[in-house]
């Protein structure tokens, strides 16, 4: 009787929960103004108060990650959507992906442009299609079928994104969002990875994981990818297990951070399997996935979320853009460690 | 002085190895000739020698997957290469991807056209790129870039493959590689990724595993993709940790089959999971991967080795083309259970 109880008391004790992020990467301090931090601020909690009206009234996980992170692509100060970085030939190239927690059904694009909401056409395929990822033309092909509203290349124009391009083509190098100050370009012949530049950047991804009132997981993510990229390059952010992952035995979670290193260890998968092999809690999971991310090299962060409504958001950056609530806590905003 | 002497043993125990496969599927000796099965036999055979040729004179383990899959890429009776499936649009869409146990460097394209040998590409992404994935319009720059060997559409034609095009598109389905007798199209709303047909196929994929005499790991796969797929579709071959994974510290790992399925449970990182986080054995791993991908309907094989040059080739469809070698045994060709 005594398990029982233990059993329902358990049931009935999930938050809800919501957590999303910005990016991660060298945000400090000193580099901020006063007006730019409360931008910022403003811009999250309302991305994350877009995602909560919906799980607080009894709305599912997917609803409250999609509507997360399209608030986050449709602002410019983040690096998805709207804000989405330049490629080598002065394009917008978006990747997006979604996963359902419930079902394990996900939907990715990649490579796609003049897309107003990428994480919509990657819901898209999750539900009309029977695929995962859809890439480059026929995604876009895709896309037009559908009907998704799209924007002229002008919505995607920003001035500062634009000078990041013509700085970073200038000196050659690739970027993981904005640098700041000088940027540092190291050139390891015993990690060849390492010809992008040592992220001293904001690592430009947007995410959301939620869990609902039926204790159902999701999980969201959205990029523009690297500032002067070349050859259509994907990241980890389309990429179920990598960027993203959702399953309700275990956790849902979005990354962001230095894509390579997060596809090369399957980092939102990661955490799951830690959980499910050996027993971890969804923090001590989440931890020891970015610790192992920082020993090999790999700069960046992660939103976690269970069944029961806990939160991990570690990173280990400088900083990460990031806000969350759950039914027994107010929002939280923070930026740096 | 005991332990010491059964950890010498231990070091010097590791037998080189070499596994490949041909794709998983519905392939019933019912359905075969006595002189089909001879040429499978051949082929398999050939791609196996070849790869096992480097390992056997001291070579490393990434020259020899990537020369077995070379082979295999090659000969018209597999999918993949010369062999590849049509789309919709009767073009030939290709995916590899490579991985290094040592340097955990990797690298895969995907929606390739006309390149001879898509995993010599992938090696070239791997070595000459700060990626790991290029895709599209890009990744056929790349090829480009790097001068590899281009084909005619014409040697990727073969009268077969594009009967099976024909064939599906007229049926309005999405063949995994080709079909037998009459198939089956079910559509479960329950299961949305089920539009797909049923796999009374073929499950089109090539690959290989290595371990070489210093005990460094390596993995590549490489397809043609699904016959009539359309909008760009990527499956789980040219995604490190779903289609493709080494990490000398566990195992390589080349899987074939049903592409979803794969990608929504990262199996082949999985493997590695199991193996890090539950202490299990490369079998024992192995095998509960290809279980778990039964259990929820995922159906396909995998091949893996460990630093000992331990093999695991399990499947959970009909048939599985396969072949492998170690320095203590002879080579085995194996196709039905």
């Amino acid at each position: 009787m005594r398990v029982l109880y233990f059993l329902r008391q358990k049931t009935f004790m999930n938050k809800i929960a919501l957590a999303i992020h910005g990016g991660a990467g060298t945000i400090l301090k000193s580099n901020m103004t006063a007006e730019l931090e409360k931008e910022y601020g403003r811009a999250l909690e309302n991305a994350l108060q877009a995602g909560w009206q919906i799980i607080q009234s009894g709305g599912n996980s997917i609803d409250a990650v999609e509507t997360s992170v399209c608030e986050l692509e449709n602002n410019p100060l983040f690096n998805a959507g709207k804000g989405a970085v330049f490629t080598h030939d002065d394009k917008n190239e978006m990747d997006a992906s979604i996963m359902d927690g419930k079902t394990h059904n996900a939907g990715a694009v990649a490579l796609i442009r003049n897309v107003k909401n990428p994480i919509k056409l990657a819901r898209l395929v999750m539900e009309k299609t029977e695929h995962f990822l859809l890439a480059g033309d026929g995604a876009n092909e895709f896309a037009r079928e559908m009907k998704v509203e799209f924007a002229a290349d002008e919505y995607f124009f920003t001035d500062f994104r634009y000078k990041q391009l013509l700085e970073a083509r200038e000196q050659g190098i690739i970027q993981l969002d904005h640098t700041i100050d000088e940027p540092e370009l190291i050139e390891d012949v015993q990690n060849p990875k390492s010809k992008i530049q040592n992220p001293k950047s904001k690592i430009g991804t947007v995410g959301a994981v939620a869990c609902d009132s039926s204790r159902n997981l999701a999980a969201a993510t959205s990029t523009g990818g690297m500032t002067n990229k070349r050859f259509g390059r994907v990241g980890d952010t389309p990429i179920v297990g990598a960027g993203t992952y959702a399953d309700n035995q275990t956790c849902a979670v979005s990354c962001t951070g230095h894509g390579e290193y997060f596809m090369l260890t399957a980092a939102a998968y990661d955490v799951a399997a830690r959980m499910k092999y050996k027993g971890a809690s969804l923090i001590e999971a989440a931890n020891e996935t970015i610790e192992h991310l920082r020993l090999i090299g790999g700069e960046g962060g992660l939103i976690a979320v269970d069944d029961f409504g806990n939160l991990a958001l570690p990173f280990n950056s400088e900083g990460m853009y990031r806000a969350f609530i759950t039914s027994d806590s107010e929002i939280s905003i923070e930026v740096y460690r």
